[in-house]
């Protein structure tokens, strides 16, 4: 009898551990299907040729951005998913996009320059010949300086950073290490630092409006400028130089250029040689229709009870402008649109409804999503929610890059934890298999995010990411890693399908508290 | 008595050990000097930077090179050298350079493009816009088929290479196992292999020159192409496209791009899209000054019977034209002006005479430094010497790109190699320790090997010289590492000194057969 309590334990123990192997259900033959369409037959390299190299780039508002939608739209529609459309979001404000860009340093000798115009800048009076000028203005006394000083003249401010040989590799993955840090538990941080680095970057930026006013008061022909990031050999970030809202002023011709180019006529000027550039940048302004908009398409749910219940995958569909977006974000929306076909061919009856969502306008504050969220679940500033927010189970985001899923962010989910960890078991022989309780930021999970509906990112490996093609000149289809996305799309598959067909929704956290000001 | 035989011997091979440690003298307090000087006064990157950043690329013949020779020869005349001058070394050809360079992709989008006009091409007419085509020549039967094709077209031909992300840094340095294997025998290889390779690479050198002709007479207006050598994101290796020659025919406009602006075009054509581009280039041939030139000065010799005999030291001062040829060999020449200029400061009393060269038109066949050597020293052809080849000591070079010294190729020259071992031994702490008997190729010491003469090339860290910047369009000022340029300028100042100190000249190889065919 001493042993039998023990054995009953035991017992209870092995049955508990089941029980919890158990709770998350795995379809293992769709799994395989799944794998099977997804490597055998991928499309995704393909979806990403036509979004990145036949379309271009797609900045909010553009007609690269308008061209992509149609597409996308007609694709998800010829594949056979049901109610595609191109929905607006709201307005966003002007579009913008440029038809010419050429710079060149014409003395002390003839070097062409690689730069590209900042968003929603106009472009020069034609060709412009003129000679560049330092401003330096650490303070407002030093604006003075400069009174009378620059009247068609090119203006360029001091370097921040030096074009530095690196010995290390643009490309990389995450070791064992870098996943085993990642899913520990978060490290608080004291947010002092970060409070005074606040201040300090608002005192910046506002000096910074400030000397801006005074060139364009000056009379200035144009700004070049180099933020340092994006890379070397050319590669630079490109962004916005203006405000894209309807009643915006024009500011004035404004490049972004790497490192090296910038860097050499800095050192020129501050060596007191004279240095004459040319240049000529045509831009367009597009007013017709200052609505945003974003693509919609599904497989519908075929449970009586649950078929109006919605799973989602997304990712955002516009990009910058200085190539054609391709791992920011061409990627994420090739492997989305990649899950829902392999989920359509493989004809699949999902028993609730599953959803694609191609945003527009991440990059000027994830627009396209949260007018959808706002439209369709709930207003976040009042945590006034629709009855649909109650029929939503989870959203997937991917927009990290080209690199292949390496695990999941469960956004402090602690429920959805161990769910996750049943559906990457059958990806460990993959790469996948982390699951990390912390949050990530920066994209479009955050919209549903806000209204305590169940959105999570995937964990990618960074590849060249933060070293070279997020946001730059030279985010193109050369930089998208095929494996990786034919993983990314299986995976990506699997959990929307065990997603859509789970007794119940994903578990959610508790409801947050209405935030009137913008998250 | 037994053992007496046994210390002899003991004795004399130590004293030979000892012997051969004495026999090369090192002057450690001039070594101290020397090195004080170097490392603490350094002018090696404001020297880099004149000749990158002030003066601009210089391809032969063009004003650029002038403008080079110029300055080198003023500072190196400042410095208080004597004999500078700019000195003729025979014929070269026409001079070259561009005025305006600027490309783009106008349909299916716009899409800037980053590409640089090959060498001796001409320009266009003014702004053009074209559409994109396609030639794929495999064999000549192909050409027909483009036949009334191509008038008004620009031209592409298929890629060899794809962009693809590497996982590896683009620079690096020598570890001690490639140091070692560098010390060891070069391995024979049978040259079956290399000889099949010459007859198809000749083979389509021939094919090549027939599409060119063919594409010509066609009606063409430019053609691109894309080697793919140089790099990734834009960084393109930069040639010539055509003859410099007097007398050579001109060809059509020609760019040379990067794999990605490349193949994005290609992948359009082959995919059945349009697409339209639209350039502009300016070039100019420069026919008034035919021949070429090279820089000298020196630091006179001071011993009565030894300053007849000379030492040297020289790099190529010509460039490509895509960048500022800053590893290429801004920084060689200003390793090698800066030695000058140590030993100069200094006020050393060298008894042989030590001179500078630096070369032109190294970039078309080494044709400065062999110039010089024909007019002084002797003709590799029919071996006939003139008395100076008596009198001449060492040459020693340095065009590897940016990286500090590891040590020196001996060329074969084993009488050479022990010397050297000797003169490195201050300078393994810094980093530079081997001596190898192997022999270096592709610049300017081989012109003064191939008459025998003791001419050498020291082995240098790589950097990012075969990965990024050797012929690229990104050559440019950023990528000298200034720690570097110090350490190598200190090492050739030393060896300088001492081979301009010691008793006897370098030891010679034996004397090279008559060579009547062209190295």
């Amino acid at each position: 009898m001493t042993r039998k309590p023990v054995l009953l334990l035991a017992f209870l123990l092995q049955f508990a551990v089941a029980a919890q192997a158990q709770q998350e259900p795995l379809d293992q033959q769709m799994v395989e299907r799944i794998k099977q369409e997804g490597l055998q037959n991928s499309k995704v390299m393909e979806t990403a040729f036509y979004l990145t190299d036949v379309n271009g780039s797609r900045l909010s508002g553009s007609s690269g951005l308008k061209r992509a939608n149609e597409w996308t739209k007609n694709k998800l529609e010829a594949w056979g998913l049901k109610n595609a459309r191109v929905e607006e979001w709201g307005e966003f404000g002007k579009g913008w996009e440029y038809e010419k860009s050429y710079i060149a340093m014409t003395a002390p000798y003839y070097q062409q320059i690689i730069a590209t115009p900042k968003a929603w800048t106009p472009g020069t009076n034609g060709l412009v010949k003129a000679q560049a000028v330092l401003v330096n203005v650490e303070k407002e006394e030093d604006l003075a300086k400069y009174k009378g000083q620059l009247q068609g003249k090119i203006v360029l401010t001091p370097l921040s950073r030096e074009a530095k040989t690196t010995f290390e590799a643009d490309a990389r993955r995450h070791s064992e290490e870098d996943l085993t840090k990642m899913a520990a538990p978060a490290e608080q941080n004291a947010n002092g630092g970060q409070n005074r680095r606040s201040e300090e970057w608002r005192a910046m930026m506002a000096l910074r409006a400030k000397v801006a006013e005074m060139v364009k008061a000056e009379g200035a022909v144009a700004i070049l400028n180099s933020s340092g990031r994006g890379g070397m050999h050319g590669t630079h970030f490109t962004s916005n130089g203006a405000p894209y809202a309807k009643d915006a002023k024009p500011g004035l011709p404004e490049l972004e250029m790497g490192l090296e180019d910038y860097g050499r006529i800095v050192r020129l000027l501050q060596a007191g040689q004279k240095v004459e550039l040319e240049m000529e940048t045509k831009t367009r302004f597009l007013e017709d229709d200052l609505k945003g908009y974003n693509v919609i398409a599904e497989i519908p749910g075929t449970d009586r009870k649950l078929k109006n219940e919605i799973v989602m995958v997304g990712a955002h569909i516009d990009s910058w402008h200085g190539s054609t977006g391709a791992t920011d974000n061409a990627a994420g929306v090739a492997v989305m649109m990649e899950a829902m076909r392999i989920l359509q061919e493989l004809g699949v009856k999902p028993k609730r409804t599953i959803r694609i969502g191609l945003w527009g306008s991440e990059e000027q504050g994830l627009h396209g999503s949260r007018g959808y969220v706002k439209k369709n679940l709930g207003d976040p500033a009042t945590m006034k929610l629709t009855k649909d927010h109650e029929k939503f189970s989870a959203y997937y985001n991917l927009d990290n890059g080209t690199g292949r899923i390496r695990g999941i962010y469960a956004q402090g989910n602690e429920a959805a934890a161990p769910i996750f960890e049943a559906w990457l078991a059958p990806f460990h022989d993959m790469d996948a298999k982390t699951v990390t309780l912390r949050n990530t930021g920066g994209t479009d999970h955050l919209s549903f995010d806000a209204l305590g509906l169940p959105g999570f990112q995937f964990i990618q490996d960074p590849i060249d990411y933060g070293t070279r093609t997020h946001h730059t000149n030279q985010d193109s289809y050369d930089r998208l890693q095929a494996d990786d996305l034919k993983q990314a799309s299986v995976i990506v598959a699997t959990f929307v399908y065990h997603t859509a067909m789970r007794d119940k929704k994903m578990p959610r956290k508790e409801l947050p508290k209405a935030k009137p000001a913008a998250l």
